[in-house]
C-alpha cells in the first residue's frame, strides 16, 4: 500500500473524530516580511514593535490573518483535499496574540456531516482550532466544506447539521487583544484620525485601491502557509479542469481585500472575530481586487474602555471598482463580487 | 465625507508644512532577505554579521536602498498620491547604520512649490527625513514631484524653488559608517581586490550581467516597502493608461543597479549620498536591465584614512548591454536608457 | 583592463588550486521563510523550533537544501560562469546543522582537469566546501562542470579524472545530524506513521502531487543564493539562445523534488548526503513538476540506534505525473524525466 497521503474521503469522517495536523510550524520575522511584501498591509500595530509596545503589546503581534491561514494550512492535507468546495466559515474567534518565535500547530474536531442527495459528495464540518507551544489556545473556527466520496456506495458515516451562531457574540472579543494605552495610540503614525466614535451603523466606505495579483504571488502565499491544496499549485491538473487555470486561495483575497481596508478602516488594528464569509467567485491570476466595506454594527466590550467593535461587511470584487458599493444584482450576486465576508474588527475609542 | 484617503493636491500644500508620514515600520532578517531574493544583492558587509564585525559594524548593516525605499514608501500617501511625474532626488545622505530590529518612522517638509502654466498641476519639493526608533535621524534627502491641482481654478499655494546643491560636499559623508577596519577588510571575500586607490576619475565599468524582472518581483517589492502608488500595483487601471501596463517603480531600477554594479565595484560597500537622479524612462516587467558605471570625481573624507567616496554616475538601460556605455545619443538620452543615477560611495583606501 | 569579473575559462585552472569564494552569507529566518514560500516544505524538524528541540536539535534546523544551494552559489562566479553545462554531483556530504545566524562561506579546490576533444571546453572536478563562523566544515561536494575556453590555442591545463565514490558509505552519514530522542519523536505531528523500518529496499512511492513553477520564483530562489549564473537571469541574452527561454537552475529542481517527497517521506528529516545526480533535462517556466522516488538501499549507521538511512533515487519529470514511475523508456531517459537524484535520507528507528 502506498505511502502518499490521498486525503481523507467523505465516508472517512466520523462525527466527534478528532485529528491531530501534521506539520508544526514556528512562525519568523521572515514570515512576517513575506506577509508584507504579498499584501502590503500597513496596520501600525502589526508593523512597528515601538507602536505595538508604546500601547500595550510586547512587541508587534504577527498579523491575524497570517495566522489563520498558517492554521488553516494544516488542517487541508486531513480535511479538504477532496473537497469540491469550501462551503463557509463560522465562529471564529481570535483567542491569543502570536509573535515570532511562536509555534502553531493545529487540531480539528468533526462536528456534522451531511451527505448530498447525489450520494457523490457530502458536506463536512470541522471546528478547527490552532495552538501555541504552551497549549493555549490561539484562534478557533468552523469551516465546512463539500467533500468528495470515495465510493458511492458507502453509506453516509453521519447525518447531522451542527448549530452555528449566525455572529459571534462581543462578550466574546478581544481576548486576543491587551488592554490597550489609547493616550500611547498615535493617530498620526496609524495613518488616520478616525476613532470608534467615528464610524456609524451603515456606513459605507470605498476602498479605492486595486491590487492585481501574479501567480508567483498566490501561489508563494499558498506554500508559505504549508497549504497543500492541488488546485493553487498545478497548473497541469488545473489545464483539464473547467477553470482551465489556477484557482487563487479563498484566503488570499480575504488578505487582500484587509490590506486595502487600510484606507478607510488604518485604526481597526485587530480582527478579533469572522462571523461568516464566502467565497463568491473564483479569483484567477492577472485580475486586479477592489474591497468596499460597510459597518454592519457596532459593540462595547464588557469591561473595557479601551477599544471598541465595529462588525464590518467587506465585499472584494474582481476588475471593478467600488465607488458604487457593488454587491447584489438582481437579486444575486453581483457579477464582480468574489468575497462577501462578516467579522468584527477592533479600534481605539 | 468618506474616511479613505484620496491624497493630497498641489493646493493642499504649504510652504513650511512638516507632515508626519504613517506607518511606522520594524525592520526585519525578513525584510533583508526578501530584499535579496529580489536583487541578488552582493555586497560582503550587509551579507555577513561576520565580515560586517570583523570591520567594525556590531553586525551586517541594512542595505542602504531599503532603508532609503522603507522611508521613500511612507511619504507616497501624503505627498505623492496624485503625482504625475516624480522629477528628481537632490541632496540625499545616509546618517546612520540600519540594523535589524531597528524602527523606521518619516516625516516631510514642504520646501518649495511652484504651479506649472498650464495651472493644472504644480512642483512640490519636500526634504524628507527617516528617524529611528531613538529619534536618531537616518536619512534625509530632497524629492520634486509635479502633483495634480483638484481644482485648476485654485490659486498657487506659493511660489518658491528652492536652492538645491549640485553635490553632496565630501566632508558630509560618511556618519552611517563606522571607522572601517581595513587591515580586517577580507577583500577575498568581498570578491575584488580593487580599493580606492584604483579607481581613477573618468574610468568607465561595464557590470555586464543583466536581469530580468516579472511583474510579481516590483510588486512584492514595493509592497514590502508599504510604497502605495497606484500606477506600480493596479493593471485595472493602468490598462486605461497611456502605456497600458503597470509602472515599475523608479527605486526598483536603483537597486537593480546597485546589484549589477557589484560586478566591478565590489568594495564599495556604502552608499554616503545621492547627489541627484533622473528615471529617464519607465520600465516594464518582462525587460531585461543592464548597468553601467563611471566614476566622476574621488574624495577623501576629512579625518578618515580608513575609506576614500567616488562619486559615481550609475546608468541603467533596458534590453541593451551596456560594453560600450550607452548614454546620450543626438544630445538626447540614449533611448535605452532608464535611469541616470549621481552618488557617492565609500570603499576601503 | 576591466574591473568586472568575467569568470575562469578552461584554461584557467590548474589541479590542486584552492579558491576562496565571495560572498561570505549570514543565514537567517527570512532566507528560511523564502525557502518555504518557495517550495512548501513540510519536514517538521525544519518548520518547528519546538519540534526540533524535543527530538535533539537546539532548534529548527536550517533545510539542508537551502545550506548547499547558497554554498553552491558562491561556487558559480569563480567556477561555473563560463560552464556551458553542469556534468554531476559525487560525494556530497552534509557535516553540520546550520541555524538562522550562522554565516557560511565557501572554498573550492580543483581535483581534476580533462580538455574535450574538441578543444574547445574542458571538463573541471571541483571539491567545494562550505564553511561556518568558527571554521568548522558544514558541507563538501565534488562537481564537475564543462567549461569553455578562452582560446581554443591554449595549452591543456592538466590532465586528471578523479576516481570518485559511486556511493557515500553509510559510515560517513549522519555527522549533521543530533542523537535523535525517537520516543520525544511526534509522528502524528511529522505527518506519517512510516518509519525505518516500514520502507523497504526496491519500494517505489508516487509522490502524487505537482507543482507549476513561474519566472519570478526561480529567479528570486537563485538570487536569494547570490547565484550568479546568467542563464536563469537574462531573458535578454537568452531570448538568442538554442532554447530561448530563462534555464531554471538545477537546485530549484531538487528542492521541488524534496519539497514533493514530504507525501510519501514524510519522516525522512534530513539529507544526510548526495551520491550523485543527474539534470537529465532542462526546465523552464510554466511546467509542472512531479516526482517520485525509489529505495535503493537501507543502511543502520554504525553506534546509533536512532536513525537508519534509506537511499533514494529521486526523479522528478515536467508535465507528466508519476503513478507509473517514469524514468527510462527504450534505454533512454523518459522524455519528461528532468532529475535523477541518488541520495541518503535519515528517518527514525
Amino acid at each position: 500500500m502506498t505511502k502518499a497521503n490521498s486525503g481523507n474521503f467523505f465516508e472517512d469522517f466520523r462525527v466527534g473524530q478528532t485529528i491531530q495536523h501534521a506539520t508544526p510550524r514556528t512562525v519568523t520575522a521572515g514570515d512576517v516580511a513575506l506577509y508584507n511584501a504579498l499584501f502590503g498591509a500597513r496596520f501600525a500595530a502589526q508593523s512597528s514593535d515601538s507602536f505595538a509596545y508604546a500601547i500595550g503589546y510586547p512587541s508587534a503581534p504577527v498579523d491575524d490573518l497570517l495566522v489563520f491561514h498558517i492554521v488553516f494550512g494544516k488542517t487541508v492535507p486531513d480535511i479538504s483535499l477532496n473537497a469540491v468546495a469550501n462551503l463557509g466559515y463560522a465562529d471564529c474567534r481570535f483567542l491569543r496574540a502570536i509573535y515570532p518565535g511562536d509555534t502553531l500547530t493545529a487540531v480539528s474536531e468533526v462536528i456534522g456531516l451531511k451527505e448530498n442527495s447525489s450520494r457523490k459528495t457530502g458536506v463536512v464540518y470541522v471546528r478547527s482550532s490552532g495552538f501555541k507551544q504552551d497549549g493555549a489556545k490561539v484562534l478557533e473556527y468552523v469551516r465546512w466544506v463539500m467533500v468528495r466520496k470515495r465510493d458511492e456506495a458507502a453509506g453516509a458515516p453521519g447525518d447531522l447539521v451542527p448549530d452555528l451562531p449566525k455572529v459571534v457574540e462581543p462578550k466574546a472579543l478581544g481576548e486576543a487583544c491587551p488592554m490597550v494605552v489609547t493616550r500611547h495610540y498615535d493617530f498620526a503614525l496609524a495613518g488616520s484620525q478616525h476613532r470608534f466614535g467615528d464610524y456609524a451603523a451603515g456606513e459605507k466606505i470605498d476602498h479605492v485601491d486595486g491590487m492585481t495579483v501574479e501567480e508567483a504571488e498566490h501561489q508563494m502565499a499558498t506554500r508559505l502557509y504549508q497549504n497543500t491544496a492541488r488546485v493553487h499549485f498545478n497548473q497541469f491538473a488545473q489545464s483539464k479542469d473547467r477553470f482551465g487555470r489556477r484557482l487563487i486561495y479563498g484566503g488570499h483575497v480575504i488578505s487582500l481585500a484587509r490590506a486595502l481596508s487600510f484606507n478607510g478602516l488604518a485604526n481597526a488594528f485587530h480582527i478579533a472575530a469572522i462571523n461568516g464569509g464566502r467565497h463568491v467567485a473564483p479569483l484567477f491570476a492577472g485580475c486586479t481586487v477592489f474591497a468596499w466595506s460597510q459597518v454592519l454594527d457596532k459593540a462595547e466590550l464588557p469591561g473595557r474602555t479601551d477599544v471598541g467593535a465595529l462588525r464590518l461587511r467587506t465585499v472584494a470584487t474582481k476588475d471593478q471598482p467600488c465607488g458604487d458599493f457593488p454587491y447584489k444584482q438582481d437579486a444575486a450576486d453581483h457579477p464582480a463580487v468574489i468575497l462577501d465576508l462578516d467579522y468584527w474588527v477592533l479600534m481605539p475609542r
